[in-house]
């Protein structure tokens, strides 16, 4: 399968393709593999030579872009030339449209009207997030979908037509099963060190892929097996799974798609826990991450950004005696930090950061990149200290000082500290 | 000019092609423009067809991924099988590696050595983040650059030693100037027609680009002259853009690629002043945007998260009475949260964000998106109330408000309200 993303914004430098990213995602979960992703300009001879192009190397394309109320003629027109048809209104899109912009008070104008026209012989794919449907287009053994470029359109589109719709015509003898777990804790490199004799033992029918996302480390297992024996082939998988969660031990955090942030959410609601935070470098991204999951207002009673060694002392009650002595980045000030969170917020789990974001601020002792983190329960405090380094930059220590607290938090959620 | 990014990672979908982004952005600013972007599979045949109908089509490709120590052999050899050339040490690059492991203490072995081996003919461009340097390949009229996929090696080879080389390369005799405005509290489309009457007026050498990206709407003039009478090219630029501010207004926030949270970092440093936050449904976001930038410390003091009406009540003082009458999304809870965070901080500026960011939480009255903000200054407090929908989902809500807030605090740094 090959991907065309149509957009001069992406090669002007200013976007950046994510479509293309959610749709190889999407397409492999049903055991359709991207080949190659195209990337082209807003151009009819463009894309038409694209689209020749790519149908002498693969029989299915995927476009985005190119589909909006202004712009709609260009890719419609190109794929109606491409396959010498001409253009249809499409009843039910019309409907669909109409019925939008009654809900909104709206009155159709022609323009609108075009947006229910589709090449004659294609499917429309309903657009639940705007007027522009889907293009689900099949002749000659070739099968074309155009999409429009918005991420929120795209995303149901695919979600709730294409993936229903291809799974049907692509799963009929051919399995293909995937099982996937996060790991946090543990770079790339090192886990796979850790895990190599497993992954040489594998069989060859299931292959391991290394996902890493902003923030989390997905290990795939996918399985294959042309003999439609899917209860077989998902029991070599859960049994290479049970192999592999015994050498990797406390770094799988998930075996569902969970970043750390969400894992932990579950488990401060198992424990009915109530957690603050109070952070100094990374700047209130820790507190980000933990409310970017929803219902986290269920256990997330609220955080402190203490940026000044002043809002340190005056708000958290850090003691002056620790700042002085040993500086804001160390252990004591972030045992303070941890305590007195829980008191200032009336809570039971705590995380406290204290480190350098750079680029300035660094010393001999304490060079740009060093953090120290604290995580305490209702019993305990545990410190440690990190050295992110400052090649990064910035932005690169306020990521990992975030993640490597959630992770201690993971990890004291547990039990694993003792 | 093509870009071929080469990484099985991001045909899985898991990884976003970033590096293209970065490569199109710098080079266009030199004039060259990107017309493809190809992503294909770490496979040696394939890389090398792609390679051989890319160069039907330009005589400049870039080319990311496939350069580490142990993928080494791929891209190099094709590279050398492409142009028909053998390998060869580059003692430099030798030189630079060998530097680089002693400074870490690290004896050399001969997978690092062989980093050093580059195509016959092809220049080494130092890397100064990794071992893999970039290479730069020049015969039969056409160019091919290859660089490591790690994005703060591509990006420190592509800095330090691409452009350069480039631009002295295709800046002869076309001239090409960009300039930039960045604007920010209108959406693309709303400026879009604020600003056409200008547009459609503008010389045919001078273009218009729009490009957005999270949180700011870059706007980049193009002029483009064969004359070489680049004085005359620049009072040109410099009048359009002048008459652009003009009907641009306020939306016009800065002529250098600054982000909303920089602009009112320079503008709280001029005033001396010092500002804090209190936010609710935003959990911690708008802050990180704030200290995202370099040398915040300066002036941001710090932040609470106030998740809870609890937290509101007894951290800052919110009064019982608004929160059971207004309810906590209210003019009345963020008036009482602007101005109570002042005193909590002891600053002269705050921002106060409380709204429900979804996807539950939602009432008729007030629906997922709606969100109230206050600013404050030492004399006066500026509430709005803001409804962005539930569309996008919550994460949407969270940056939109956060975006909105800034740009109300910048309004009244600069004294727009009245």
């Amino acid at each position: 399968m090959i991907i065309i993303s149509i957009g001069n914004e992406i090669l002007f430098g200013k976007t950046i393709n994510t479509n293309a990213s959610f749709i190889a995602d999407q397409l492999y979960t049903i055991g359709i593999e991207v080949q190659k992703v195209i990337t082209i300009a807003d151009d009819k001879e463009q894309i038409f030579n694209t689209i020749t192009t790519a149908f002498t190397e693969t029989n299915l394309i995927v476009m985005t872009g190119g589909l909006g109320p202004t712009k709609d003629d260009i890719t419609k027109q190109v794929i109606c030339d491409y396959f010498h048809v001409g253009q249809k209104t499409d009843d039910t899109t019309l409907k669909e449209i109409q019925e939008m912009f009654q809900r909104r008070g709206f009155t159709l104008n022609e323009i609108n009207r075009l947006q229910a026209s589709i090449p004659e012989g294609a499917i429309a794919l309903s657009n639940k997030n705007g007027t522009a449907p889907g293009i689900f287009m099949e002749k000659d053994q070739k099968i074309l979908i155009a999409m429009p470029g918005v991420p929120f359109e795209m995303k149901a589109i695919v979600t709730h037509e294409l993936i229903p719709l291809l799974k049907n015509r692509f799963q009929n003898h051919h399995i293909v099963i995937h099982k996937e777990i996060i790991t946090a804790g543990i770079g790339e490199s090192a886990l796979s060190e850790l895990i190599e004799p497993w992954e040489l033992a594998l069989p060859k029918h299931i292959t391991l892929a290394y996902l890493p996302s902003p923030g989390k480390l997905m290990l795939r297992l996918t399985g294959r097996s042309d003999h439609g024996e899917e209860k077989i082939l998902n029991e070599e998988l859960e049994h290479q799974l049970t192999l592999l969660k015994k050498i990797s031990k406390s770094y799988i955090i998930s075996d569902q798609n969970q970043a750390l942030e969400e894992v932990i959410g579950t488990l401060l609601k198992q424990k009915k826990g109530k957690m603050a935070v109070a952070e100094s470098c990374t700047g209130g991204y820790l507190a980000h991450l933990i409310t970017s999951v929803p219902g986290s207002s269920e256990y997330f009673e609220g955080g402190l950004v203490s940026y000044s060694n002043q809002i340190k002392k005056e708000i958290l009650n850090v003691r002056e005696l620790n700042l002085k002595k040993h500086g804001a980045v160390s252990e004591f000030v972030v045992n303070d930090m941890a305590i007195n969170t829980m008191g200032l917020f009336d809570v039971d789990y705590t995380i406290a950061i204290s480190g350098i974001a750079g680029p300035s601020g660094g010393t001999p002792e304490k060079p740009v990149g060093t953090v120290w983190i604290a995580v305490a329960d209702p019993v305990k405090v545990i410190a440690e200290k990190f050295t992110f380094g400052s090649e990064g930059g910035r932005e690169v220590v306020i990521q990992r000082a975030a993640r490597a607290a959630l992770y201690m938090f993971y990890k004291l959620l547990k039990g694993f500290y003792h």
